[in-house]
């Protein structure tokens, strides 16, 4: 062993030890002399000291090392004179007696320090040093402890970790498979899994009734902001179960990890239909962190001359609390956000309930005092509060006043990141139009269970049928979700049919599962948490990546290994595969 | 909640409860009256009764059911008459009142019994059935709960779960890779991880100084018997370590692991030299289950006018104790067992030492009383022992004796299931030439570290160059292995040097390590256990197939889903590559 002790363990009831530390050297700073050393390891930083009166030598050779040099020092713990509150290992020092260099260190690209100096690229070229900055380490450890606690939850519940292969088959339906050429089948390939949705399935079917495991998918997705082609998931499954059993379990489960992880006691967990989140909030994963409903003002506004909400399929307001006396520079900005292409509204109307009780709108002469007091009625308002109105399309005007909410939100300071607000959304609905391939798609996925009493839909109103599926959501961001699986053989072929799958399709992609069906299938259901995302909420920001020790960008790219990369001609033609011109 | 309590569960204590049980329909027996079910779940089987007289619509529809139904039965637990012993619940059974079809089952291809009457093939193409056989989902328990006291130990010391890509970049050097296409970078291709060496290597240079992962691994390899395409390893590594504090730590987690999960104590394990567990083994990972060293016997046998042993590099024996008595035909079974072409010995020379002290040899005529009587002393012969002596080339030699120590060891019963030896190996070879190839390979990997003493031979005389390289082998079987890594990207440049590699060869494949030495590694060190050859040996079993949830064929071939199969065109056309005819 290098190291006696680490560098964040050394304490008041140390001094007079014999001690021996390892790790890099963090800054060295001269004082005529004297020379002191930060040395730094994951666990913490201990000053070394060097003396030029009681050892010329050693304090020489102290003070030709770099920045980031691997070291070996011996010495005793000394009480410091100056001591340093901000530091754990702040009461003392190292009175060094011995200095070995482990190895030398060229400059680094740029500085192991919280505020660095390196931009992303540099630094995810240099990942392995930009892996050393305190903020990132405590992420890295950060995400360990959440995944040991998570083992820790669920093996108390009698789940059992069990591995699916990473090696399975392609199925066109869903993302794109990311694919692996065999050499022993020429022309015939694996795929990486999305999820191991159809083998958690089956463990339920071969009888192990509560399975977990902590696994990467791949999606070979066109990579948006902090998407990654490979994630994450903490993937569970449970058989003769009902909805409530899993919401129960795994609201469990979160509770346990906020109350281990972050010392927090999160209260049980609020559930809303999905159609209510949609028609409050505009969102399936609505911020609860703070109100701001949406209302809807059809009745109060139409009908009344102006024609932008005559013509409107609904109008809906917000009630911004306390904004009345928003400067017309304020409005503006409001108006411009809602107008960027990526949001698309065409305008933002607003009702001021200033303080002396007056109501000034942006469409004064449409609608009379009396109008505009009912509206600050539906809305709860109270002088000094601020509505802010949109209209148009129901969908698109409630995905742009969810936009609308949130940016408020932001700027009121509604959305702190150290409160903790999670959600149930229930009740998806099982299916989903897609205009343009002019099918159905699932929702979900296709295992999902439709809701019984709804079932009868599926042939006359497809979009009306509600799926057995839960999403979780935790201050607007979606961190896991799940279902009550369909385990008939009947109702799955059905639904792949409403898929738009011929009964062959069916067979070659998913046989083997509707054929377990067959001999003796459990009622199942279960869920899956994205654990870079969850690792990400819990720290209140938004990059998943710092999550991960080595991420790709948004290319896809290893930026540290210089991958994807061309491979041999001789190892193309062992597979069997060309490339194309 | 489809049940109130498992089909293990229910005792004496509980009869008088109602309670609710759900299962798969183990066996019917009918009794005049009277209809048992056994009920079966992961848990354990519970008897349900069903009486014609008090019950009979309800005794008629259990007459129904069929094998591995899915049933869910409600009623009173209640003392049986005539309890079963053998069984944990065989104290009671449930009269059951109500009893609901939750699934019906086509009767399986195969009985659902240890003793299966179904053959490989069917069962892997109906492993989900296959998995819900008794002793199949014991070892799938078994590695789970390995898995979860390997993390128990690794945690309670400090080490970081740190999860590394599956997406990474493909070297020519060592096993051949698995390949992925990238969509996004036409022509290009990520590779999948044959192990996650680099990356925790770069860990220990990013200060994690302590890392784990449980992890799966990738080797297109022709598979032998037993071998996946997939694998699991547990992956760890430490800094500012030496040899010996990794030996410590790791036996740490082999002696928890027997101590938690199989109630073994082991003593400290002993440690071998790579060349004497060749010269006295004849293999690298020695069963210690029994002795049968070998005795090397050139100075006791040559010149004496036998040509085969006088021509032969190396002459040695092993004693098989009190087998003197074998009989012609059982030293003709071990005769054509050396024979066989696997092996490859042109013959077998024996000595029997006889229990009224003479001695009879296979080769009287060349050798006299007092000289055999050597050889029985030089191999510590008693009475009623028997000799068994082999010739040949050293390397060749060696390996068929230890092949036929192994042999005798089963045939005598020397290898018993139920003890486990483990045994450090170390100290191996650095380098092994390979003459097809005209060249050096490392032994281990490129990364390990030549023994400081030898560095000088790497010029000189490298297959005399040792590595700080260890193997932990038990009864037999090499379970881990690892070694002290190269910190110095000098020493690393060399080394690729020696493997044949061009300076730039070398910078395009591994630059990222050697660039990261540059900055500051420290000295590390790690090794990586085979977790389904782990969880095997550990049931003293040499398939690893049934500790794998899914595994594939010998062919590489997943025959449940049928896998790999081909892909659409358009699919192969999106990733820019194509078959080749």
């Amino acid at each position: 062993m290098y190291r006696s002790h680490t560098c964040g363990e050394l304490r008041q009831r140390n001094i007079g030890n014999e001690v021996t530390l390892a790790g890099w050297l963090q800054t060295t700073r001269d004082f005529g002399g004297m020379t002191f050393i930060d040395l730094r390891d994951r666990y913490g930083i201990t000053q070394l000291v060097f003396n030029m009166e009681t050892n010329k030598a050693l304090c020489e050779k102290a003070r030709t090392l770099g920045r980031e040099f691997v070291i070996q020092a011996k010495g005793v713990v000394v009480e410091r004179s100056n001591k340093n509150p901000k530091m754990p290992t702040g009461d003392i020092e190292i009175i060094v007696s011995e200095l070995n260099i482990l190895n030398k260190a060229k400059t680094p690209p740029f500085t192991i320090e919280n505020d660095t100096d390196g931009g992303d690229d540099l630094r995810m070229k240099f990942r392995y040093l930009d892996l050393r900055r305190e903020e990132v380490q405590q992420k890295i450890m950060f995400r360990h402890q959440v995944g040991h606690e998570t083992r820790t939850y669920l093996n108390a519940n009698g789940f059992l970790d069990i591995e699916t292969p990473f090696l399975i088959k392609s199925t066109p339906e869903g993302a794109r498979d990311f694919v692996v050429p065999s050499r022993m089948n020429p022309g015939e390939f694996y795929a990486l899994p999305q999820s191991p949705q159809t083998f958690k399935q089956l463990l339920m079917v071969s009888g192990y009734d509560k399975y977990y495991q902590i696994t990467r998918c791949f999606r070979d997705e066109d990579l948006r902001a902090d998407r990654q082609p490979e994630f994450t998931q903490i993937d569970c499954e449970m058989a003769f179960v009902e909805q409530e059993d899993i919401l129960n379990m795994f609201e469990g489960l979160i509770k346990h990890i906020f109350r281990t992880v972050k010392g927090i006691e999160l209260g049980d967990f609020p559930r809303m239909q999905y159609d209510d989140a949609m028609r409050l909030y505009g969102s399936d994963k609505p911020d609860m962190r703070f109100g701001m409903q949406f209302v809807e003002m059809n009745d109060l506004v139409q009908g009344k001359g102006f024609g932008v909400f005559d013509n409107a399929e609904l109008v809906i307001g917000i009630n911004a609390e306390n904004c009345a006396e928003f400067t017309r520079k304020q409005l503006d900005e409001l108006t411009d956000f809602v107008k960027r292409p990526q949001i698309g509204a065409t305008g933002l109307i607003y009702l001021r309930y200033n303080a002396d009780g007056t109501l000034k709108s942006s469409v004064d002469k449409f609608y009379s005092e009396d109008e505009l007091k009912k509206w600050a009625e539906s809305a709860d308002m109270k002088p000094g509060d601020l509505l802010l109105v949109l209209c148009g399309n129901t969908d698109k005007v409630r995905k742009q006043m969810n936009e609308l909410r949130l940016e408020l939100g932001n700027r009121l300071g509604l959305r702190p990141k150290d409160v903790f607000k999670p959600l149930w959304v229930l009740d998806f609905p099982l299916l989903e139009y897609n205009e343009d391939d002019n099918r159905w798609y699932a929702m979900h996925h296709p295992f999902t269970s439709p809701k019984k009493q709804d079932i009868d839909y599926l042939y006359t109103d497809p979009a009306r049928v509600r799926a057995d599926a839960y999403d979780l959501a935790i201050n607007g961001v979606e961190v896991g979700g799940g279902s009550i699986r369909i385990f008939d053989k009947g109702l799955q072929a059905e639904m792949f049919k409403r898929l738009g799958f011929t009964d062959e399709e069916a067979q070659k992609q998913f046989g083997f599962l509707m054929n377990a069906f067959e001999y003796g299938a459990p009622p199942h259901g279960g869920l899956a948490f994205g654990f870079d995302r969850l690792c990400a909420v819990l720290n209140g920001v938004e990059s998943i990546r710092d999550f991960i020790a080595f991420p790709k960008n948004n290319s896809g790219r290893d930026m540290m290994l210089d991958s994807p990369s061309t491979i041999d001609e001789k190892q193309l033609k062992e597979l069997s595969i060309a490339l194309r011109g």
